[in-house]
């Protein structure tokens, strides 16, 4: 009748490993968000139900695991381009492998003014990201690293604007030249090759970030994300696109007037929804192609 | 330097509007949420923080509620098409528009055996989805409805297989020809046409899927959600094509015999991390192209 | 320094036991999140880190499990209630044990016209509760049965009103007599005694709580519950005491003069936050005492 | 019938005010989330729809945001204090208001190497609370204070031990002498008096709870909240008692030598339930009443 199997994938989602480095009395923590992600020559699992190419996921588990050991000690990107050759490598059926890892943050706990050995906080609600996709094996094989960061919660207090947009019969908003300026804002930078300094040149982009949102006067979001996404791409050659998608998470100021209040810009009523969404990419010009490195397993269906 | 706008898009999320249509004494309800999203000539309020050709997101939010007024009397995939169609139509700049609804199910309360005009339970965790993209204008433009489901969760306690699958120096599962199968499931399906009796295919596809799920005896998920798929397609012609997104949400046999307890596939625990995920595309092997309908915005970055 | 160690409490949360039962081809399943709480002897491990007297969290676990193989055939109280009970007979340090069972609910798929022996769809979002307290041991031993649900998602598109109320200088609210009324109830009822027809109780509770939401005519939320609350007792004569906790989940009604368009309560915005938090309880007169019934551990602190 | 009204309540749940102090050129930020909720002579409104002494939950919001413009200039205790005291002495049927605050924290970004005066980012996931219960008028008039936070996430990578606990017949457990431990603390401490340096106690109570649980060798949770709440409470002498609530969240030592990989410690598995929960109070052994201030609304049912 026609009916034909499209693309199909499949892998262990959200393996939660905690990876302690105690090589000396003063230990260190990574602390990961594991998912795996196999394309490759599985139609008969489709069509026949027949799992003799299937590496099963919970293999694919174990292996994370078992990779946060060997080869846990570097940052989370060479852990998920590890992982991703490995499966592209060594598991005959796969010709395309991805692993998605999320990383949370934790920083020493200072007692009594020193820094604890093994004792830790975690830090911020904010969410450190790398991809890895694997296409092919041998002298074909090529690889994509994306690095980002998610839940980085921004605000300005004033130095953000918006006026002059255009108006239709929907239109009644009032512009203004004051507002409150608030994101929880993700962004995802692509390398142009699988191969960096991770952990400095994150740092560096999530500085680059945090300082162009605050020190731009902000005519509208889709401005600061345009001037935050070229910092990051001018601070780091080594990044070939950054993207960026930023909610606008509305502050709107209360009208007072009714209890003889004047509210000069100092009280806020922080809406949950609807709000804004504004995503752009900025890129070099010569940007090499991106594969799938984009295409997120959470957005098959 | 060489650094460059790319895609970009913007838009109006999740606004959470309610149409309660009261035409007689027994009123219907709608519970939607509603996401625009538009791409079209708005480098400059990037490049420039000019917003003369930049609609703002709030117009978009009452532009929602009032169709919800004027064209808010059928399924939700006629309201995001009218949606979609406006925004391409009739705002100049924009080159395509997306809307992505939810909607949220009621069903009618029944007191003294008899059902009540205008009081209502909610109905399932479940939510019903649709997607409409439109792009160009006047003769040019083109349309793609995706409709679906989300968050359907399904179970067989037995009549579920794994085995004879790939082993590695990393697999450590055991076989089972009995093992309990559950998933949340999201599927999605795009139409051939931009019109369609939505409620009615949508009635259709969802019972194929559940009742195909439960009537396979399931050798791993990925033969499940093949036939589930085909099931889908096979009837309903107006379908292209239909993804299917399943986590394998995982219950473990507990072992009871440190307490003298057998255990013959009665008592689980259902883990929450990791999961497996299962996920593919089954389509006609004569589809059109599906355009940038799969793209959510929420998979932008 | 007069620093002394006041009351406390343990056990294990979130236990999350899948019960089925397959005594005959027609499978039935109980979907179960159990939390454990031991009151008693427990100040050693405080004071001294003595764990003595300390049952392991592990082990109330595998007591959960074991529990559900040997005592799970009947309601979610009865199990709630065996649990309480071993652990104030049979561990002892213990002085009072709390047993908490949520339970997800499941219907059976029909398949092709026909009830499917072993294949199920979660039925509603709706969740079923239960708690156990049980002091004391022997002849000395008392116990209380709490019963309910949550998230039961209830809506009135007419027939509530909202007027006559005291106004203040910081009130701006009209009034109005035709609103919609929504609300996600939380209801939990305690038994007279700790034994009754604990599935029957619950079918009719849940039915007196959504017909009567239904066919009150409702001049505010909080006449809604006393009506709903009085024909739970109504009822069930084996009920002391109903509580119920219903947020107003606001729908607010869209302006739509500004597009030339009526609104005669037909669109709507559902907020989500902040919402009204409506709370009362309703109680037999002679009602016995209900001792720590009502503290859950999730409000300890 | 016997049926009468019990306790009763209702306010107005989380209002997202955020206070902007613009003062001078360097901006200073208050984010928080307020829940007022009124007990008082409201009987009429349950058990005849009469609002006539009903301030709508509207004029509570209206009051929340006001006081954020009048009163916001302090800690969030005294915030919270000023709109009780308010409710109790301004509402004739008040009798006792509740006012429970939670805060988020930001913190200044530093651009070019200068803290910015008008732009922020969140600091941490870690959430400050206040609650102020005031009950009565006049001279009859009480108050009290509880403060806390929660969500903040601890972890010892060593230096904590489980062993020589009560064993049963369900116990499998093993005992261990070096083991991971983790929480995500809540805490919460009542003062003595509602009149404190509110923000100088909650700094110095926050530095004591993270400080003893890093520097204590842990037998067991329970020895590490009962030494950090002695500290608490050794540190302020405006404290009466603190509440400790400690979910034991499982790093479980992932078995390695199926893969011939040793484990010393370095490769866990974070799981996400069950957890233990652990609770305490450690107060003054000369503490005042408590009063109503520890049953939280959202515990009422």
């Amino acid at each position: 009748m026609g009916i034909v199997l499209g693309p199909h994938q499949y892998g262990k989602a959200e393996t939660r490993v905690v990876r302690i480095y105690r090589d000396g009395p003063e230990h260190q923590i990574r602390d990961l968000n594991v998912s795996t992600s196999l394309r490759g020559d599985f139609d008969d699992a489709h069509l026949r139900g027949d799992q003799a190419h299937v590496l099963p996921t919970d293999s694919q588990k174990n292996t994370v695991y078992a990779y946060a050991m060997e080869h846990g000690g570097g940052a989370l990107e060479a852990y998920a381009l590890a992982l991703a050759r490995h499966f592209a490598d060594d598991i005959g059926p796969v010709q395309a492998a991805r692993v998605d890892v999320d990383e949370y943050q934790w920083e020493r706990i200072t007692a009594a003014g020193t820094p604890h050995p093994h004792a830790f906080v975690r830090a911020g609600q904010e969410i450190r990201t790398a991809s890895a996709v694997v296409e092919g094996k041998g002298s074909e094989q090529h690889a994509w690293v994306v690095s980002g960061l998610r839940d980085l919660v921004l605000l300005k207090s004033t130095g953000s604007e918006f006026a002059g947009f255009l108006r239709d019969r929907y239109t009644t908003l009032a512009e203004t030249h004051d507002r409150v300026l608030a994101t929880s804002l993700t962004a995802r930078w692509r390398y142009l090759r699988p191969d960096a300094d991770w952990d400095r040149v994150y740092s560096d982009a999530r500085r680059h970030l945090v300082e162009r949102f605050a020190s731009v006067h902000s005519l509208a979001l889709q401005q600061s994300l345009w001037e935050m996404g070229q910092a990051v791409l001018a601070g780091s050659p080594e990044i070939a696109e950054v993207r960026l998608s930023a909610p606008n998470k509305h502050h709107f100021l209360v009208d007072l007037t009714p209890f003889g209040l004047e509210n000069p810009g100092e009280v806020f009523h922080a809406d949950d929804r609807p709000y804004g969404l504004i995503q752009c990419s900025v890129q070099r010009a010569d940007a090499p192609p991106a594969g799938s490195v984009w295409e997120s397993p959470t957005a098959f269906a």
